[in-house]
């Protein structure tokens, strides 16, 4: 077999077999075959597409290229949840203790990343001593005992898709949807669950600004998953304004706790509720979504998933008196309101720019040596289709730098778009596949 | 600027201005831009393609990668020629010596480059002595006294190009009409002279398989040279069989001189005589074609070009004496005919399969360091359109190898079609851009 052959084969437009992806992608890790062959195959697939066998097939080698996490030590069914990232997300800090309470076995690798605020592991480390260096039997441990873990993500996971997406970075062959849905899924089928539940975000916050493309790439994420014989589904939900009120770590935690106790903005404990009763489904706990989600507001309602967020906070070190008392987390130095500059209804709020804000503030990671400060931020208090008056409180800006405060003030009120007539609200979930 | 914002135009469908194309192969030729991103560039012009002036200034930049060479120290026009080439292609033998004779100043580069047989400077050295090792001072001297020199291709002519086409080779991404033209011509606009005309063949033994495709290539080639300031020509013309009769070195040395003196084929001497007359309409020494092919024919039959032939193999050091007598060149040391196995007309041959049996009993290089043995190929006797009857001579094998003389003969007889009913012969010329 040659490397040759298999460009040409998908430049005309044919389909490679499994043998062939096989092939290209352990020559690709190994370093046998080259950078140059495999960015021209890259840019092959960018104008020609895989079909669902061959996207199939690649994720399973991606996933196949490195360490496969073995769970089998974990009893019961293990449901993982991926989300594509946006604005606000701070979802898997008040799902996955919801569920979790429910008796479902939630274990999950999360990174850190670079965006707007940190990943989950950043804002779980707003807990004192939290930490996510712990080993797989620690992991499995805890699983089984708490319901709940979190592991950072270790590098022998699906190595193929890190020097993949390397190239596909700088080779401008990252925007294609089997691709996309090939990275995500190699590292979701690697980490081992046996049922993966996606948060697939749209709007101007999220990597898929259409909701044709955002249901394209949940067709292709849920055929990945389910052609590798896992249990998946796909919600695919609104990321045109960010995700509840606050935007920043220590915020977003708080917001989150606040949830917790079933206190959580109305966007977002839809959004728990939505995937929870998915992921009891998938866990087999439930025996539709109806039932899933009464039993995720009973956790809530009851008080449980709040005991479950302490325990696993405190099973990974973390010191659980905050989750009792968030307001003692530590404050940014100055702590602003940002008013409407006329009055009427909120129209548009350009979901990214408030993501920038965030990291103009110091809240996100601009290169991976970036220092994350975690008690900075914004707390919208207005969002699409609400009524303001000029002079009316838009957000609490939350900075440890005035500069910075005022270059995110400035930005921030050119997101908004103010309009006189009434706006109506768009349903914030806009599909389940 | 930054490559990776090249790709993305490119990728996207938009045009590349001339800086950028600029910065593009500066970049390459010195390194700075890596294989990896120059591969994913190719695949993207292979399915978004180049507009006019894309490929224009794709080739200047390549052109002008390395030295230009300057033949401003010639009088008159000069005028160069290049075949994409085929089986049985001896057409430089015949045409410069032939156009030098009216006065024309030919200063030729020629490869040796990998085929069925050798390329021109591998044929000219079946005379003793002859050398294309001169330097440009004694190629440019030639010129002047002789009117006609070949010099072999140095090293430092569009490097870019000898770069790229390399990568291009290994990463499916040759064929692409404006890449193909831009390296062909990148390489002609670097070697100096006022004006080009190019032989573009079409059919089973061409690169370029269907007359669409060949005029495409005309006219892509014709359009960067036009655009470069050049008067540029192409004839396109059939090699869905061997041009003329002989395949192979020596054998194909013999045929051109045979034509010289008047007595060619009559294919090949058409090419000639098409050729010669844009040469001459294109050094500005005819007014128009009718009168550039009655100085050509003049220039045969009064035997001028046979003695400027000679001239120009004694300037370059080889022995004369065979331009006199050719039937003393060295002979195979098996010579056979190969007989028709039954009666009919001659349908179809695959011309291509003619070439690999030259290739077979040693006429051409399989990689660079490969020996070319000068003495063997095959002569044709029938053509298309030509009738036989059974147990009438094919052609004549020249071989050194029994073993290899059974092969070539074995695939020689399932290149021929023969037909009961007959077969028009079709035009040779196929069209002049």
């Amino acid at each position: 077999m040659r490397m040759y052959d298999l460009i040409m084969k998908k430049r005309n437009g044919e389909s490679l077999s499994k043998e062939e992806i096989q092939y290209m992608v352990q020559g690709f890790t190994k370093g046998e075959i080259p950078d140059y062959q495999m960015s021209a195959m890259m840019m092959a697939i960018y104008f020609q597409g895989m079909n669902e066998e061959e996207t199939v097939e690649l994720t399973m080698a991606m996933a196949h290229s490195g360490e496969m996490l073995d769970l089998s030590g974990i009893e019961g069914r293990k449901v993982d949840k991926h989300s594509t990232g946006g604005v606000g997300d701070k979802t898997s800090l008040t799902l996955t203790p919801m569920v979790a309470a429910c008796g479902l076995k939630v274990a999950k690798m999360s990174g850190r990343g670079l965006g707007h605020t940190g990943g989950t592991i950043d804002k779980l480390e707003s807990f004192p001593g939290f930490s996510t260096g712990i080993d797989t039997d620690q992991f499995i441990n805890q699983v089984n005992k708490v319901g709940v873990a979190i592991m950072g993500q270790t590098a022998d996971l699906a190595p193929a898709d890190k020097k993949l997406y390397a190239l596909r970075d700088v080779t401008a062959t990252v925007d294609n949807m089997s691709l996309i849905a090939s990275s995500i899924m190699s590292k979701k089928l690697a980490a081992g669950a046996d049922a993966i539940v996606l948060d697939v975000k749209t709007g101007s916050g999220a990597f898929m600004k259409s909701e044709e493309d955002a249901f394209a790439l949940a067709k292709e994420m849920t055929g990945i998953g389910r052609g590798a014989g896992r249990d998946t589904y796909a919600v695919i939900s609104d990321m045109d304004q960010p995700l509840g009120y606050a935007v920043g770590n220590i915020l977003e935690v708080q917001e989150a706790i606040e949830t917790l106790r079933g206190n959580g903005p109305e966007d977002f404990y839809e959004l728990c509720l939505t995937l929870g009763s998915l992921m009891l489904v998938a866990g087999h706990l439930a025996k539709d979504k109806e039932e899933g989600r009464k039993m995720c507001e009973e956790s809530i309602s009851s008080g449980k998933a709040l005991a479950k967020f302490k325990e696993f906070v405190e099973a990974q070190g973390g010191d659980g008196r905050f989750v009792d008392h968030p307001e003692e987390f530590p404050k940014a130095k100055i702590i602003e309101e940002i008013k409407a500059p006329k009055s009427g209804c909120i129209e548009h709020i350009e979901c990214d720019e408030i993501g920038i804000c965030s990291l103009i503030l110091g809240g996100g990671r601009e290169t991976k040596e970036s220092e994350i400060d975690l008690t900075v931020g914004l707390v919208l208090t207005k969002k699409v289709g609400d009524q303001v008056k000029e002079g009316d409180t838009l957000a609490v800006i939350h900075a440890n730098d005035r500069e910075k405060l005022e270059t995110a003030k400035e930005r921030f009120l050119k997101a908004y778009t103010i309009a006189d007539a009434p706006v109506e609200k768009k349903p914030f979930i806009k599909g389940i596949l």
